[in-house]
């Protein structure tokens, strides 16, 4: 990612508002991140696109990272498969059909369940072959009724997950192995989140679990959460779930002791152990060490993109403003900083030199817009530092690096190292913004 | 990418061969590189995906370079901004249509000169907003009768962008740039190709030209191409053009003088000039100087990431194994050496420890198979550079690199800079295949 200077920008910020979902639907729309293509579809533009990029790869980097592979399965597909697996026509109403030009029964899949069997089926022979697991990153499609933003959409991308084995015990490795996976993202974006007993729903299978994503206004398309505030515990009910009464606000949370509390809640995750409701549907077997063939065990493992660029932005900005958290790993935001000039000539030549030094990471340079447009525009994007250079330059010859924890002055040469590594997260752990490089 | 161990590995050769197309189309299936899902449709397996992500990482690096913006429109949109461009119910009859549940006229964007005017009209106001060039790399659909493997598809990879300008000239500019762009991918990548003018077909405007790859075989899906064959000239002309029968095989290039030959040639690009046609079906204008309207010029770019998949294997392969050309960029085989370890023991040890040597980069260790399956396979998919321990192994404690230039002996320590800079094409720009760390 290059630097960007905001006049070459496409960054339709506006006042439009759509008629209904969250206020975080509604910011995003105002940000101009996404732009609305009718009920329940969604553009992104090239900063949006960015936050779902950074998204993508560090999910991505964690799916690698416990042996997943990567590969890339069709949106359209033929009936026949869903059919064996009794899902066609099925799905709540929300599997969109359609018939190509000789008239073959097609479908936008939901979910690619029968797809991984497909892809496997017939090439995987053996037990020695498995464990496998394979991801992909892609869009899916589900008829649904489109209400708040990208959390409700019809088109959605999605990173799913599926994984195949020859018994129970090496599923129960897999799932968590992918459920501590999925952890560690949300942790590096910064989510807070519950992770709850879950219905199977139409995926089906012998158990699963949700992570829920607690937040103020769900925009009327939410699961009720009660959930441990403890820091580290993951104890999380919803509604959905039988038992759920038994806790409350106010409550013990009955794995650690923490404080429970009550909110609206967002799911962004799910992780399923699918046991063998596919491979028996579809004949899906592995020869055994004896000779024999067996149903392989299979587990479905899906964390939504989209869903969490928008959660994030529920969680951490407010109704004016975005506000993206700054980690360990780094941080989701558009751009990890702002350089904005307050002025002409030498501070917008300092500017300019700035944002060269920057140059290969993503740094957005204001070279449009009024002095006060880019204070405000920097701010309701969520950009976690700024680098203004004003009055501070033309009395002292440094910098104003603003950033959550404070402001502080460097050395104009001083700049690019220190949002190299307050991007990196590293800001976090030391007292000062930028450590060594500070002046002030 | 890390390295990846063959035993991890899903990539399911097989001796099935697919009913049509050509060779390459065949070969990419007995590879286990894509996986038929019914007619029209392919699923990628972990080896073809990162071929396919080389490949994208390629052009958008070339899109980016050139002030591209990447964008992402939704795939599934609504009828209505189709019927005001005029192609609803067109396209020849290879738009996929449905309705939701709600029964709304749905369609699945074959392309997205729509989608791009509707995600900058209202938003791009003023002449000073322009020029904007924005890209996307997603899946579009068209209804195609299909044949000849992932060239000619229902659903498929395309990188397309669109540009929007004031004026003529400022599209022109444009044009040229990402025609240049186009270019470099191309020549990076290692595809042979003639550029040719074109017949603008269902998208329409004022001129276009097509990069058109010469194949010995199209699978029957093909233009007839003659082209010239001097280095670095780009003239070709096809039947489908107009003046075509003036030119055969044996004439002088009219623009060189160089020598023609003819052959079937391959669409993987075409780059177009709209002119006003979308901005005044659409009624998309902007504000000028003098506070008129003015209706913007625009161009419309595409470059298949899949179709270009298949078109190398198609150039450099032959009907019994792939091969990927190695540039100054690198190459775009699945892995870009593979470590094959002939024996077990102190040889297999030593293999693996080249292969962590390695481990951030994608090198593949066989540490399955037969010692003959494991040549007889990274032969097949095209692997650039085979790290062979064994007999020299043991005899004299180094090991043989093999590449197209022919086979070196290498100490262990010396072959992961050796991977690396083979990998960084700079092993063309010199005498011995790995320069500096060769023994032998």
């Amino acid at each position: 990612m290059v630097g960007v200077r905001r006049s070459d920008l496409f960054l339709p910020a506006t006042r439009e508002t759509p008629g209904a979902g969250s206020d975080a639907a509604k910011l995003l729309v105002r940000t101009g991140l996404i732009r609305n293509f009718g009920s329940g579809l969604w553009a992104v533009t090239p900063a949006g696109q960015r936050v779902r990029e950074k998204l993508t790869e560090r999910v991505v980097a964690a799916m690698d990272a416990i042996g997943g592979q990567r590969v890339r399965l069709p949106g359209l597909q033929y009936a026949d498969r869903w059919r064996e697996s009794g899902r066609w026509g099925g799905f709540e109403d929300e599997m969109f059909t359609l018939e190509n030009r000789d008239g073959q029964a097609m479908c936008l899949a939901p979910s690619h369940e029968e797809g991984v069997v497909h892809l496997l089926d017939g090439r995987v022979r053996s037990h020695a072959d498995l464990p496998l697991l394979v991801y992909q990153v892609e869009s899916k499609f589900r008829d649904d009724h489109a209400r708040n933003g990208l959390v409700r959409t019809k088109e959605f991308t999605m990173q799913d997950a599926y994984s195949v084995h020859v018994d129970e015990p090496g599923l129960r490795e897999t799932y968590r192995e992918v459920r501590a996976a999925y952890e560690r993202v949300l942790d590096d974006v910064g989510l807070e989140y519950a992770i709850v007993e879950a219905d199977a729903g139409v995926i089906g299978g012998a158990a699963s679990e949700e992570f829920v994503a607690p937040v103020s206004d769900a925009g009327g398309d939410s699961d009720r959460l009660v959930y441990c505030t403890a820091d580290g515990c993951r104890f999380g009910v919803t509604d959905e779930h039988d038992g759920s009464d038994a806790h409350a606000t106010g409550d013990a949370c009955p794995e650690c002791g923490g404080d429970l509390a009550a909110s609206d809640g967002i799911e962004v995750a799910h992780v399923f152990k699918l046991g063998t409701r596919y491979s028996e549907a579809m004949d899906f077997t592995v020869d055994t060490d004896d000779g024999s063939e067996r149903r392989v065990e299979m587990g479905s493992y899906g964390l939504g993109v989209d869903r969490l660029l928008q959660t994030l932005a529920q969680q951490h900005g407010d109704s004016d403003s975005l506000a993206w958290p700054v980690t360990d790993w780094g941080s989701a935001a558009p751009y990890r900083a702002a350089v904005i000039p307050v002025g002409e000539g030498e501070v917008l030549n300092v500017a300019e030199r700035i944002h060269d030094d920057c140059g290969r990471d993503d740094v957005l340079l204001y070279d449009d817009l009024s002095v006060g447009e880019r204070f405000a525009e920097s701010d309701l994007l969520g950009i976690p530092a700024t680098v203004v250079v004003g009055n501070t330059y033309r009395e002292d010859g440094v910098v104003d690096v603003e950033t959550e924890t404070g402001t502080e002055e460097l050395a104009v040469e001083a700049v690019a190292e220190c949002v190299e590594r307050f991007a990196a997260g590293e800001e976090e752990e030391e007292e000062s913004g930028c450590g060594s490089g500070a002046i002030g």
